[in-house]
């Protein structure tokens, strides 16, 4: 793993849900980072949400991201802000700098309140635990139903800047973001300015782009951070800078899919043909969040019916004779009929694939990942609290 | 069961997909009879709703209906349309009218052709077999993934005429009706205008305002039959035919939803306060459609928190303080926060609630019925067809 310059990294276990795991995180930066934030669009914003969007508002650096999982500070009211005030003032003093510094990111159980004090008893350890080897412990610190710490790295060519992304994901993880918490942490020397034009468009083809259950958390938050201490970031290589963010953003995008609750396979689904982006989009989320052609995933069963009728449903005006739809290379619908479904079940039956739709209705496209709907799913989200 | 006079019923197994139950069902009215139809939206209509739908154009009155369960003929192109015709042939000569006077309907897999000639080699049994006392098998033959038959009846107050209705439902069942047949016959005399005029209304108040996984078939049909032989309506009663008819409707969609693929649980979804009508239901449908909210009612569980997540998402600008929930009569969330869960927790474990979701916007209203997420969706819907 790459790590950026001028991190450090840490967590500790709180309590705040489960005992025995680290639920409580915290990135410093040595120095401060220009930086931006994406938040949710949903219109119940969860405390971390609401005091991170009037930190994007009142400044463009900060120096840490302090995260929790376990309890999302969601719907708690004022009393919910006062929580993560509090807990925020105590941080900056242990780390000797100032509160509106700190960005705070929670996930969890919506509706219940943080554990204060208990969370505040941690806080000498988390700070003096702090090292810049820990980022891997901090992703696992993120995890609510993930099953796996999702963590990218890579290097930005032709320069010495690395840009580290740490995520967690799970359910609720569409159309806008997820509940879904992602933190990109780049040395290289990039202004607020850029990095705040430059990520909603990360976030667009990518945190943007994933559907698991159609739902959009209180909580989404996109933090990224740029500390410079790899150097001011040179004019010629401001597209690969772009390029290398929207890799690690699109690469976390996929994990956060592949660890979809109750997850058993990630699909592709690639719409062609449409008459413009939005359509094609459309369509795409349409089948994307089909129960029942997500349940057919499931069941590795080429199912076109129930793919036409979840692209029919929308009532486009969709022409039946010009649909076709492949997986991966194998036809398996043209002309709006079937074909033979045996070499497409075999297709389906990989961990991976791509669902193709080609309309001839223009030259629009949309690509959006998703996951199949298993028991599993059921499962975890019928037991969840309890 | 009330059975409106001049009706006959038969069914007969065709093994249009499993062997050794009846899936091929009739009605025959004695006289022509006036009628009405509702379909599909979706843009992959199939080969029954594009006869059907050529019917309404072309007729006022009509004989009978044929409908079949195994086989949706849907995506089977012009050789569906020849498919159907030709069946619908033989039967208009077996029964001594015209192939324009039978409506068709059917409902099964998508993508398969109807076995053309087993089904006919079965037409004369059926013909045969006409009875006023097999609507209840009628019912039977049309099931395709559901549990039992959906049969109501009512009386007309006031007039010697009867409403019955049969129907089928179970997955599919949305927004716009559903992998969904009725069949509703009276013996009332009303003209084909009026019919035409009430049954999109009734549609509307129940068949429409009811999910089970947000997808909406090839399929849907709705046909009102009105054949007269209680005598003329008579003015005064019009009002009362209006209500029974929407009565059967509502008392059908019910039905529809409680046999609800894998469905454990039927919960109406009721939003008040909202801006408007329209605003009242696109709430509603965040919420029931919400497979979040879905599994929770499943596992019992007032995680009011996945309440609020489905309705903010839609970013209407809500105000949490301005939310209420309520299940039955039990307060869950006041001013946007959650109250104790224990009593709501009680009315959960019914097999029927009420989820009341007041605003403070403005007036309007909406209801919706769904039901639960269950492992047994995933199960019947990993293994349809196989």
């Amino acid at each position: 793993m790459f790590v950026p310059k001028g991190f450090l990294f840490s967590a500790v276990e709180a309590g705040i849900k489960y005992p025995g795991r680290p639920d409580l995180g915290l990135i410093l930066s040595e120095v401060p980072a220009a930086w931006a934030g994406v938040f949710t669009r949903n219109d119940f914003k969860a405390a971390p949400v609401l005091l991170g969007q009037k930190r994007l508002e009142e400044t463009e650096f900060v120096r840490a991201i302090l995260v929790n999982s376990g309890c999302a500070n969601a719907c708690t009211g004022p009393e919910g802000i006062s929580d993560a005030r509090e807990i925020l003032a105590d941080l900056a003093q242990n780390l000797g700098i100032l509160p509106q510094e700190i960005l705070p990111a929670s996930t969890g159980v919506i509706g219940t309140r943080l554990p204060v004090s208990r969370i505040k008893e941690r806080l000498p350890e988390l700070v003096s635990g702090l090292s810049p080897d820990k980022a891997a412990l901090v992703a696992r610190a993120m995890m609510t139903t993930d099953t796996f710490p999702k963590v990218v790295s890579r290097e930005v060519p032709g320069t010495g800047a690395v840009i580290l992304g740490l995520a967690k994901g799970a359910g609720m993880i569409a159309p806008n973001m997820a509940t879904m918490l992602a933190f990109l942490l780049t040395d290289a020397g990039v202004a607020a300015e850029s990095l705040r034009r430059l990520l909603p468009e990360a976030v667009k083809q990518s945190f943007n782009r994933i559907t698991v259950d159609g739902d959009t958390s209180t909580n989404d938050t996109v933090y990224l951070l740029a500390n410079g201490r790899a150097g001011a970031l040179p004019r010629e290589a401001e597209e690969a800078f772009r390029e290398t963010l929207f890799e690690v953003c699109r690469e976390l995008s996929y994990l956060i899919v592949k660890d979809g609750e109750g997850a058993t396979k990630v699909v592709r689904i690639r719409v062609e043909g449409a008459r413009d982006a939005a359509e094609a989009e459309r369509l795409a989320r349409a089948v994307a969040d089909s129960p029942l052609v997500k349940t057919a995933f499931f069941g590795e069963d080429p199912n076109w019916g129930r793919i036409l009728v979840a692209l029919g449903k929308l009532g486009l005006g969709l022409d039946p004779q010009g649909v076709e739809i492949l997986v991966n290379q194998v036809p398996l619908v043209r002309e709006g009929q079937g074909l033979s479904e045996e070499e497409a079940r075999r297709e389906m039956g990989r961990p991976e694939f791509t669902l193709r739709i080609r309309l001839s209705r223009g030259r629009a496209l949309a690509e959006l990942l998703t996951c199949d709907l298993s028991y599993e799913y059921i499962k975890i989200n019928a037991e969840y609290r309890t």
